[in-house]
């Protein structure tokens, strides 16, 4: 139990760091210079809270990565609870810091309102079965990746697979950033909606589901594909 | 039998996983903010394919390199051909994952066909053979690295070679990817270019010989130097 | 002691190579094409000196860094005077550098005091207090992956340590250069600062106490999260 | 004898392609979106071709440090000698690389004396003595780094050493690049500067003088500090 609470806090933290550093760069730097900076941002966030806290909790910092581990059988459904509700605390907290930089910067309500916290969006054309199909592609390929280079047979599974996870969500975030926001990650969603909505957006929640369904299906397909049709779990 | 369609599986995953991610990032992001983003995209899809499926296949996505590792012995001329039709097949693949991304933007049939589909051409001044020659040397230089960094004297094999060779594409991509598209392997030409045929353009296919006697050569050139002149299989 | 004169010397060319090369990019290159070469260069410099000195001195470069290092038994604290003593003076020399950099390109006092030195500072309505905090926070996060990474249950410790360690800081450069300059670093602001005054600027000094306090209280948190909720010294 | 002359057709092939796809960087790409795509082509270059090549010769491509290799007792002044002769055939054959890539694209005599062949140089304010000095200084930072972290006691050598040392020399081209060019090699620069010249340019070796003394006497000037200052060699 007690070894489940660090577990917990490690989650909490890794998440909050992905949350705070991507979308913190999301809000302070934007996408005026292309995607490399906000990519960049997520996908190293992502590795180093993999090398710093993954050793405790496995280091997923995404429900969808969670859902995953849990169909194949590395964390029960148990610890997948925890998971998750860590997680989605950890990307409240993590907006929490966007939230505080911005006050620290002297942002008044009606600048944060529109400057919002980094959440991610979709816009006409694109419509709700089109983000959720996007969301669960590029979660598919994400989770794909992850459980193979964290599998039993990988060579490179402690040193290099963090670096490698990260940087496979930046050039994941590169392709979709345009269009849906690249989340992949409920968490990421979560956190900064919520934010939002407490800050006056009538729409932040309104489109929230496309980034549950999309990432946790794109999630669960991966894991299937890896264990049956890649031997993942061998 | 059954351990050499895991194999096939595995070179269609990576295959799909490179073209998707990099034919995706230059359809959705293009060279407007310079080389990088397309650059790092392709690299780092390979590099994450390389650690994801390596294991069980090599990781090579490409005709070229696969011809390269045939002529060195380290796989069969059966193999050969199999990898190749997976490889082709793959990277079909990843342009329906693109057409999907687009479907799901709300792009129209004359939309797609403007934007296309991240395929490889050349334009005057640039010839069939100025094109040709371009491809070989960049894939020359590609598999001789591959050839090198998987050697049996490298020391750096199986944690940091699916790295360095990733980033190798995507260094060679930055010098490339303005004449030719910069796309050193037939797969992940011939994708999109069947894509962008099969959806209006007439010209789609009319140089896509370049792309694949080029990197052939290329890859074979690389495997002779690798071989006799530095002793690679040694 | 012999010993102990090396580890400063190691510190000493650490912080000289982060703060030449990184105030260097700041001065020579700037944010114009977006924050990626500036906490690109802050960020190699610090893994490269990680890597080459770091087998020495363990490589902080930083007295925030060595203020959480300290504080979980690390280091002593007679090593810790030293190695601050070493962080400052190789600031010192690294803004040198780039005096001596400005100098061969012919850049006069009038020039080299408009240019400056590659200063961390901030601007209304950004407040004192503000800055702060955002220095703390960041350097917060800096620090509790630096414990993390390099906690003896890290797995991934001397090999891909120093590299992620050096990501980090220009993910969190990333985030935060536009407001406060992202020091996260005593040492890092201290150099600049004083070559700033002694070259003519009134003000370069005003604000120092932001870089001094935040990093140092936001190292010192993490020391405490890392050893008592995430257990980096068991 | 024999496996002398595999060592020396390394360093030909790895300064082949650290001048091949560099100044093919240089002259496709240049500086428009900042110095990152230069910097990292350059960085990547030389990691791969250290990985692919270096188990074979130690990896240099640079007569900077082979010099720093040669005083430190890592290689004999009788290798030395074939290293840099190999070195500048390498950079000849890396410029004959993208004189043949302008060729394809269609580039008549008079366009490649404009757009030249990536080659280094100054203008005024910059004085011979001025960029002699950034090029020792920055060569300098480069050479003591390689010749730590490739130390016996650096404990990444093989596996990390090739990426870092590659980055490293990206973050200071980063630095210098809009000053010198941030040559650090006289091979990179003789390659270039003596195709310039057979292409036209009066002036191609004027300041060619620079590009060999600043980087021979900064990496002379690392291995002393490294032996004597940090015991690099005990």
């Amino acid at each position: 139990m007690e070894s489940n609470m660090r577990k917990y806090l490690a989650e909490f933290f890794g998440t909050l760091m992905l949350v705070a550093v991507g979308t913190g760069t999301v809000v302070l730097v934007g996408l005026q210079t292309g995607p490399l900076p906000v990519a960049l941002a997520f996908g190293i966030a992502l590795a180093a809270g993999a090398y710093a806290f993954g050793p405790i909790s496995g280091g997923h910092f995404n429900p969808a990565v969670s859902l995953g581990a849990a169909i194949n059988g590395r964390i029960t459904w148990g610890e997948f609870v925890g998971y998750v509700i860590s997680q989605l605390i950890g990307g409240l907290a993590g907006s929490a810091v966007v939230w505080a930089i911005m006050q620290s910067v002297g942002a008044n309500a009606t600048m944060i309102k529109q400057v919002g916290f980094g959440q991610t969006d979709y816009t006409a054309p694109v419509s709700f079965i089109g983000a959720t199909i996007i969301e669960l592609i590029l979660t598919f390929l994400f989770v794909l990746v992850i459980l193979m280079v964290t599998s039993k047979k990988a060579s490179a599974s402690s040193v290099a697979a963090p670096m490698i996870i990260g940087l496979t969500l930046a050039a994941l975030i590169t392709v979709g950033v345009s269009v849906t926001g690249a989340s992949l990650n409920p968490a990421r969603s979560f956190g900064p909606a919520i934010f939002f909505a407490m800050f006056g957006s009538a729409t932040a929640l309104t489109h929230i589901a496309a980034y549950f369904i999309g990432p946790l299906v794109g999630g669960a397909l991966a894991a299937l594909v890896a264990k049956y049709g890649l031997g993942s779990e061998e």
